[in-house]
C-alpha cells in the first residue's frame, strides 16, 4: 500500500529519533528539531518539513555545522541578548534564544536577541509564535545562504532572509506573517524546473544580472557552491516600477538586523569555513501598550473587518496570514500529516544510512 | 525671473511662519512641521514637501484635525508609551513621541511607542532617523487614509502604511529604508494620469477588484471620500506568483502595530468624525548587542560589500537605502532646494489666503 499520511505524533517521534541517532543531536535538540519539521509538514509547508533532514545532514557532513555545538549567551542586558551558536544546530540556539527572550520579556516588557554562528532554524513561524502563545508579539528573522541579488547587482550576496511576525488575538489563531523577502522560495523554482523548465519573469536574474525564465538554469545556479553570480530577486522583482528597491531593502534590513547586530556572518560569508548564519528574535508584551485583552480584541476587530469585506469575483475569501496554515494543521492532526512520495523515499534513504527502521504510515 | 530654487533655511523659516500664522499651529509645532516639509523637498521627495501645506490645511478645514490639539501620554512603562494626539498635528505628537522614546531608550535600552488620534506626520524617514542620529536603531510606522486593498478584496480598507527603519553606521549616512507598503505612492499615479492617463498593470484595482491601467480613474477613485471601492495594491501587485500576499501582509502588519497597539483608528475608521490616524515608533540602543562601534563598522562592512559588488550592464551603482536622499540633501543645502512650478504656485495661493508675503527664491 502506498504511504500517504502519517500520524502527527508518530512523525514527530520518528524524526526525533532520526535527528538524535542519525545526526548526533542531543535528545532535547532532536525533539525541538522534530517538532519544527513536523509542524511545517502539518501546516502544508513541505519545503521546510521532514525532507529537510537532508539539509541538516549535509551541513554536518560538509563540516559547516557541529552536531553537538552548544549555544552560549555571550552578552546580555535586561532587554537583550547575544548568543553564539558555536556552529551548532539552529534548533538548539533558537530554542535557547526564544525561551530566554520570552523570560526576559515577561520580566522587562520586551527582549531582543541576536544570534550568530548558528544553523538553519526551519520555518520561522514556529519561533515567532512561541511569543504569541504567551500573549506577546513575536519576531523571528534569519539570514541564510547565498540566494538573492541586490538590485542592479549580479552577485547573490544576501539570503532569502525571511521576516516573521506573530501577533496574538485572544482565542483566535495568531496573525502570523512568515515570508521570505525574495519574490519566491527556491522550492517554487525547483517545481517549475521539474514541470516545464520555465518560470515567470521577475523571479530570478542570471549571471549577467538579466531577468531569466529558465528555471533549470536558475536551480543549477542556486545550488552552485562555487559560482556566486545570478540569483533570486526580492519582492517587487527586477523592476523599480513594481517596487523592486523596496523588496531588496527588506532583504537587506534582515541582513543588518541578524548579521549586523550579532556581529556574525553576513550571508555572503556564511559557511565555507567561516561558521554559521545569524538570527534575530524579539518578544514584546502587549500590556506595554495598556490592556492586553482590549488590544487583542481590537486586533481581531481589524482583521474581522477585512475578512468580512466584499471579495473580488471568483474569490470567496480574504485571507489573514496564518489562518490557512492553522486550518491545515488542524486537518493534519485529525487525519494525519501528508508526506509526498519524494519525502517518504528520502526518509527511507536516511533510515538505511543511519540503520533505523523505515517510517510507517 | 522664474523661481526655481530657494535657500534651505529660507524655505524652513517661511514654512514655519505659514504653518503658525496660516494654520494656527503653536510655534514649536510649526517649526517641527516646517523642518519635516523642507527636508522632504531637500531630499527630492516633493510628494511630502511644501506642497503638502494643502493637506494639513484641508484636514483642519474639514474638521478632521484641530490646529492646537495637544498630544498627551496616556500610558507608559520604562520601555513603552501610548500617546493620544487629541486630533492635533502629527508633527506635534510625533515630536513628543520621538523625543520621549529616545529619552526612555537611552535609560532603558529600548522604547516602543504607539500613538493614536494623530495627524499625518510627513515623511517617515525624519522620525526614524532621529533615533539613528543618537546612535540607535529607529523605527517609524503609520497608517494613513483609505488607500490599499486587501488581496482578493474590493474595498480600500488599509493605508499606504509605510515602514521606515534607520540604522546608524558611524560617520556614513544612516541606512534609511522608508517605503510605502503599497506598490507605489499616490503621487506616481497622479503623474501617470497627468502625462498619458495610463499606468503599469499591477498598481491598482478598480471597484470590482480587477487590475486596471486607467490612471485617471485610479486617481479619481483614490480621492473619493464617499466611494470606498477600488484602490492600490501592495508590494507584489495583484498576483500571488509575484508575492502579492506578502506585500498585503506587510501593509496589514503596519495597521496592527499602529492602530492595533494604540487602540486607535484603523485606516478604515480614520477621520469622518472618528478622529485621526495612528503611528508606531521605536528606538533601540545598539549597545544592547555589545560594542556599538563594532556593530556600526560591521553594518558598514556589509553595505560596502554590496556597494562594491559587480553591477548589471548599464548600471554603475548598487544603492544603499538613504544614500540618494543624503546626496540630494547635500546638494540642496549647497545650491538651494528645488521647488517645481506647481509648488511655488501653491505656496502663493496659501500666502494670499493667509495674508502672508509670497515666498521669494
Amino acid at each position: 500500500m502506498e504511504r500517504t499520511t502519517i500520524g502527527y505524533e508518530k512523525l514527530r517521534s520518528y524524526l526525533a529519533d532520526m535527528l538524535e541517532k542519525g545526526l548526533g543531536y542531543d535528545r532535547q535538540t532532536a525533539e525541538t528539531g522534530a517538532y519544527v519539521l513536523a509542524e511545517a509538514d502539518a501546516r502544508g509547508h513541505a519545503s521546510h518539513g521532514a525532507a529537510r533532514v537532508k539539509l541538516y545532514h549535509d551541513t554536518i557532513q560538509d563540516g559547516d555545522a557541529v552536531a553537538d555545538g552548544k549555544p552560549e549567551i555571550v552578552h546580555e542586558t535586561p532587554v537583550s541578548m547575544v548568543i553564539d551558536g558555536h556552529s551548532g544546530s539552529g534548533f538548539a540556539s533558537s530554542k535557547l534564544a526564544m525561551d530566554r527572550t520570552i523570560e526576559k520579556a515577561l520580566a522587562s516588557g520586551a527582549c531582543m536577541t541576536a544570534v550568530r554562528n548558528t544553523g538553519h532554524f526551519g520555518m520561522a513561524g514556529v519561533w515567532a509564535e512561541m511569543a504569541a502563545d504567551r500573549g506577546m508579539i513575536g519576531i523571528a528573522l534569519t539570514n541564510t545562504v547565498r540566494a538573492g541579488i541586490p538590485l542592479f547587482g549580479k552577485e547573490r550576496l544576501l539570503g532569502t532572509n525571511p521576516i516573521c511576525v506573530a501577533i496574538p488575538r485572544g482565542e483566535k489563531p495568531h496573525f502570523l506573517l512568515d515570508m521570505a523577502t525574495t519574490t519566491v522560495a527556491l522550492g517554487k523554482i525547483e517545481v517549475a524546473a521539474r514541470r516545464t523548465g520555465i518560470m515567470p519573469a521577475g523571479w530570478f536574474v542570471d549571471e549577467e544580472g538579466e531577468d531569466t525564465q529558465d528555471a533549470v538554469k536558475a536551480e543549477e545556479i542556486s545550488r552552485s557552491g562555487t559560482n556566486p553570480y545570478g540569483g533570486m530577486t526580492y519582492l517587487g522583482g527586477t523592476d523599480e516600477t513594481m517596487g523592486a528597491h523596496k523588496g531588496y531593502g527588506l532583504g537587506l534590513l534582515v541582513e543588518l538586523m541578524t548579521a549586523g547586530m550579532s556581529l556574525g556572518n553576513p550571508t555572503f560569508d556564511t559557511y565555507s569555513g567561516k561558521g554559521g548564519l545569524c538570527h534575530y528574535f524579539q518578544a514584546t508584551r502587549l500590556d506595554l501598550f495598556g490592556d492586553a485583552g482590549a488590544i487583542e480584541a481590537h486586533v481581531e476587530y481589524i482583521l474581522k473587518t477585512l475578512r468580512e469585506s466584499p471579495k473580488v469575483l471568483g474569490r470567496d475569501r480574504i485571507y489573514i496570514h496564518g489562518e490557512k496554515e492553522h486550518e491545515n494543521r488542524k486537518k493534519s492532526l485529525e487525519e494525519g500529516v501528508f508526506l509526498d512520495p519524494a519525502t517518504w523515499k528520502r526518509l527511507d534513504y536516511y533510515a538505511d544510512l543511519f540503520g533505523l527502521p523505515h517510517p510507517e504510515p
